[in-house]
């Protein structure tokens, strides 16, 4: 194989209870790449649309995504990038990730899948530690299985797919606000009070026995994060008030994708999502705040060969 | 129905992740109690064995559980409740939890069943708020559903029952040295850094997928905490060798019970667990402690009525 075209997915992090272990796969956002082999024995980015980003492969989330599992493979062959940007940088929806998965999923493929998707992600986290400083696996790890990952060790790396309930839905609102990943992780105390850490690992439990379960209220119900969110929702326009129309319009729970800005609803069914969504535009329309509204399945592949 | 004479197990709370929010029941280690309707209105400790404990109900775990139950119900019915004792008092296996579950089952049993056993939880509770000052869900949850509990949350309380792999098998060394639950308590940081709490989510999370989908491995794997352990372990003689040789001989993972001085091996089948506890035996017996060292199955169903 001399090329390949991809779709790497938008991905929701952390999802309140599980910041930096917890993530899920989005299905109708996501980024467009192709990945042609070379003769040149060395990575280039030749073409990015959408976004405005560095064309420098070292300087490249994809690019050192995709060296440094190169390196690991001993392997000299070349290969040639083009991105089509679609998830806007600094969403919260995984742009990084979206663009580090995606080029070593493809440069995978062409090499004859020397790996398994599960050992793509410390490959991927090379472009995380390159566009916020902090090589976590919680949206690469979405990205590349599909569904609900937890990331239950860092050191050493262990990442486990957990079950995805047919009927959930995602409603994503992205204010067009920039936060950069950075200076929201600066918001975060590097000390936490065991009570709230109790509860928080309580939450997070409880979210995971409901995936198993398909218990879409206590899904919701553990949707709670006393821990980051209280200050990363400061930095988001009316985040209590979306909450409220969230939950009013039927959401089974809300919180930040990411880092922010975005925020999620999580709903049950279609007819929930669209009421949930159609309720947010109503009320975001008037607040002189651009935004994207996206609905979404959970994805349960993961990156898709276009 | 005028009397009734009920097992109530002893329990394994904590378990390393799932510091106050987890709790298991064992089979084989509980205590022996009849209760017997009364005409004096009043609830009275009629009888102790096996244990030096107090007699006034008031000034008794199992009396205040059931006198909260019985305020609740606006109940005027009194009950003697007779108490064998087989749970060692402070050895970390939910000993004033069996006695506060046991009795408000029993007299909830006398009573017509007014509540589900779930509904017992917060008068249980009362009971642990008299032992330690702290009403922790985390022993009675368990002892009152049996196998493996889940405190989401505290307030509102809601606990979650989780699955058991049939295979589970617990190996519980008791050194007989008193350490109370006030000071084991009082061990502990009310701050932990976010990093090592992250850590503890990650794994409880892992821990509660695998009871879900009977990955012995993966339950031994995250049986880790770096918040509680690192404190409370000083106070157990012996703890990293007891570790090293729990897993050594086959347990797929080890911590402390409770608040201690107890600590579990977690085992997959009676033939590892037998292994496990020959080999914890040959090296404590030469150790100038006396012990009790228990093999039991995880308890499915709780309190059984005699």
């Amino acid at each position: 194989m001399q090329e390949i075209k991809i779709f790497s997915p938008a991905t929701v992090a952390n999802l309140s209870c599980g910041f930096d272990v917890l993530g899920c796969c989005l299905e109708n956002i996501g980024d467009e790449m192709r990945v042609i082999k070379n003769s040149l024995q060395k990575v280039r980015i030749t073409k990015i649309t959408g976004q405005d980003l560095p064309m420098e492969a070292e300087n490249n989330v994809a690019g050192v995504a995709v060296i440094s599992m190169l390196e690991k493979l001993k392997e000299k062959q070349g290969f040639d990038i083009e991105i089509n940007k679609r998830i806007k940088v600094g969403s919260g929806i995984g742009s990084s990730a979206a663009s580090a998965a995606g080029a070593v999923y493809a440069v995978n493929q062409l090499l004859g899948t020397p790996y398994h998707a599960m050992e793509l992600i410390p490959f991927a986290m090379e472009g995380e530690r390159l566009a916020s400083g902090n090589p976590h696996a919680d949206n690469v790890a979405p990205a590349l299985l599909g569904g609900f990952s937890l990331v239950r060790s860092y050191d050493p790396l262990e990442v486990i797919s957990l079950p995805c309930p047919e009927d959930l839905r995602m409603v994503i609102l992205h204010p067009l606000i920039e936060i950069k990943t950075k200076d929201s992780r600066a918001i975060i105390k590097q000390s936490v009070s065991l009570k709230k850490a109790i509860s928080q690992w309580g939450n997070l439990g409880a979210f995971v026995s409901a995936l198993h379960t398909n218990n879409y209220e206590l899904l919701g119900r553990s949707l709670v994060d006393e821990i980051v969110e209280p200050n990363r929702s400061i930095l988001i326009p009316y985040f209590q008030e979306l909450r409220s129309i969230s939950m009013e319009s039927g959401a089974l729970g809300f919180g930040i994708s990411g880092s922010g800005p975005s925020v999620f609803s999580m709903c049950r069914g279609d007819e929930d999502a669209i009421k949930v969504k159609r309720a947010i535009q109503n009320f975001y329309e008037n607040k002189g705040i651009e935004f994207d509204l996206h609905l979404s399945r959970i994805n349960p592949y993961g990156i898709k060969i276009l």
